[in-house]
């Protein structure tokens, strides 16, 4: 599409008439809304909406209606962000040494999946160095242990600010991010969880399945805060386990889960469709 | 909720500014917008749109604020249709000998789960006629053959305008409605079809999904049209099979299946929540 | 089907020749096995097997059969069970206020679904005595409360001995059962909860799953243990659920997976499906 | 493990004492049956039987027992199959110009996932050729057009002989094979339609399933055979669209579909958990 979009997220205090001003500010501007979503949360008395319209046609344009919206929502009492289409999102991928999200990230991206462009892999080990090359993707080796985790969190800070990231993915990144780096890094985090969250938090979550017997294992795509699993959950789905399958299997089965959870979050993030209030979020697909 | 509240679905050309129109009516009449959906058919360049609102508080303004939508979407070229909350839709379940969807239906009305109330069971067989007025339910026997099928739909015909039904469920009635009856009736009739549609279309759709050896079977919930099997899709959904089950195994899975997607698609219909163009229906959950 | 079939549950250390020895003693008494299937645990070294066979044609051969495989299964260092085709099991459903497990249950017996029959449904309250008895079946009314629990369990343990239960159910029964009273009642207890377990243990899980914002919901049947929600799951399954649902709609929506989920399990243990050895159950479906 | 294993599959008319027999045979040469799964056809009085055991240690006698198994099941009256652990298949991959199964196989392959080893890549273009490479995997380019299609055919032939494959997988290979190629070929042939056959067989089927509506969508996994789209079935799933996705958003979502679905086929194809008979398929997973 030649013509860049604009897509706003914004909630705040319910009160009357907040759908019709909304669509009334961009019409007077000339615009055709797209799609509009709205929500309400009844109990919180919050309003939620996602809104998509293509502005007036002159060059230049969006962008600076981008702002004005901004201003206006602070207007009406709500908070707000705005994309604009034409400006992607760069995206970092922190990898460990587990592959399947990495190339399915890598590869759904050359595919034309996301509205957003990958620009870096991390990792705190070699292992994915040469695959990332191969792809065309710069591979930044920042090893980690206890004892530079400090030194390393602000290699990767800066990293992450040199190369102008706007998201954060941990694609099966074993390293706990520490609070501290989550506060200055300022950008969101998506982080992919190998269990149905919130059974099974923490480590080797596929072997506390298998010891529990579950019929049915998962996977949860969150944004990462500095309370380990505890994010706003994004996206989860499961698949069906029986006896016959050893710790093993269960983690070969959880590899599609996995790449599959996280790429969805990943894509709805990228198209302005996940709003995080408390600890929730309001996922307009 | 005591307020009544009104829903409207709306469908026409696309033109610049339809949302802000029609929420600007409804705000500038004091209402307010609950919820509000949309969506574009790009290619063919329609737009939906369902809309849900509160309207300002007088008693009785509900159904004059019904009409005069009806008037205004005529005026932006869209069709339209309103419905008030307080005016349960009536339903007039068809039966013939299985009951599965028959208790179900009834079960889950009883539970409050639907937005209308049955008031009549047509059963071509006496076989569920016991259970019906055990449920308090009016039980109209009315047997259908091949010699008597004219005279008895015209029995049906009268039954469903005095009962006042706004809604025909077919729940695994077994009898095709002729197109002479679905012309003449001019009101909604849902059918389940117990397979995955356009798969195994006909009957006895089980045993042909047995034959093929298929991996999942399904339900399918659909406008009955003129054109059996062929109406507009409202919902379905599907349940895994495997070489040990045979056409009974097949057949009682089925059952859940029918079930469920029988009663969500009545449940979406109530809720004015299922909007039909051409052989197709926006669905707004 | 005229002949009863014999269904053995055996399991214990895995050592070689099982498969032939177990087949070998059924053909040289002139029985056709129907299904057999076993399963190994590697780790543990433990070997599980479900078998059903026909025993030759003589009445009355299945009872004495079965003792007969018992003494055999000792033989092998196997615990076994041994189920007798023509030995329906008698099923007491114990219920407090929710209907829906209560009607989906008594109607998948009557549609002939279970290998087994309801006998008496035992409430702590009367909200469901008039539908039970409009089922024509026997309702207990053992009101519970913190003071008279023991005494209240007395009775229960009394009827479902009178009533020759093999096999209780709790149908969305709200009381929790002693571990006096699971020790003394010496049959399976198959229990419905309403969360994916281990998520949501305790109280009000959707009340647990709407604060948490998970994207899924599910239920677990499992068997009934001393440890609150912690004995062997049977059955699981989900939902997908999002920020549109409210408590009241998750509610909603779990009572279709309470359902099935529990029936499904019942309907296994009926049919000597499930094998329990320690916290986990195999099931050979 | 190290020890190769044997996996029997055989099927024919039931008769007493088929498991014990060949539990017998295995157990009298020091053989340990590691699973067993049989299942009968009522209906049409056929047994089926997946056996998978490890044979007394010597070196080389898995080889020698396979080949005795086989004149020991035609002694009961039994067709059979037996695959040797230690013998791995060689596969070939057919592809067009869609890179979506041809990742998802190579990496799956490469992450252990197949017992079996991809040995070649055959393209009617080029498109994929240095992608190929970049795995390591040989591409051979043979074009096909409706004039040269007979000669192609023959250099695929003379090809998959050359690299000694057992077995062809069609990942999105957009040409149909001739009846010819097919009964030269002597090969199993697993081809991924992108639909939920039977419902639009024959091309383009997301294109008719937007046109028809349908809620779900799907992608069946079959054996190719002369009649077009109607080999044996082994795998299929669906999954959920609505009124918001149009013809290319089935097409991304069906990428999913397919690759999950044929990789699962292939997966049990190679572990020797598919029996074909007439035109079904048991799937002894």
């Amino acid at each position: 599409m030649d013509t860049p979009t604009l897509i706003a997220l914004l909630h705040g205090p319910d009160q009357p008439g907040l759908v019709a001003r909304v669509s009334g500010w961009i019409f007077a501007r000339g615009g055709n809304i797209l799609h509009a979503d709205q929500h309400r949360d009844m109990q919180a008395g919050i309003f939620f909406q996602r809104v998509e319209w293509v502005p007036t046609g002159a060059t230049g344009v969006a962008e600076r209606e981008a702002a004005d919206f901004l201003a206006f929502a602070d207007s009406l009492g709500m908070q707000a962000r705005v994309l604009v289409s034409s400006r992607r999102a760069r995206i970092a991928v922190f990898v460990s040494k587990a592959n399947h999200c990495f190339h399915d990230l890598i590869l759904r991206w050359k595919a034309g999946d996301f509205s957003g462009d990958l620009v870096a892999i991390v990792g705190n080990h070699t292992d994915l160095a040469e695959a990332a090359r191969g792809y065309g993707l710069p591979f930044h080796h920042i090893p980690v242990t206890a004892e530079t985790k400090a030194e390393a969190e602000a290699r990767q800070l800066a990293l992450v600010r040199e190369v102008g990231a706007d998201l954060i993915v941990l694609a099966r990144y074993m390293q706990v991010l520490s609070a501290d780096f989550l506060a200055k890094v300022d950008r969101p985090v998506i982080n992919i969880h190998h269990s149905f969250l919130p059974a099974f938090a923490g480590g080797k979550p596929y072997h506390q399945a298998h010891a529990r017997g579950v019929k049915l294992i998962g996977a949860t795509a969150h944004y990462a805060t500095r309370d380990l699993d505890e994010g706003p959950i994004i996206n989860q789905d499961v698949a069906r386990v029986t006896h016959r399958h050893d710790v093993d299997d269960l983690i070969r089965k959880g590899r599609d889960l996995e790449k599959t959870v996280l790429a969805q979050a990943v894509r709805w993030h990228l198209e302005g469709r996940v709003l995080v209030y408390g600890n929730k979020t309001v996922v307009f697909d």
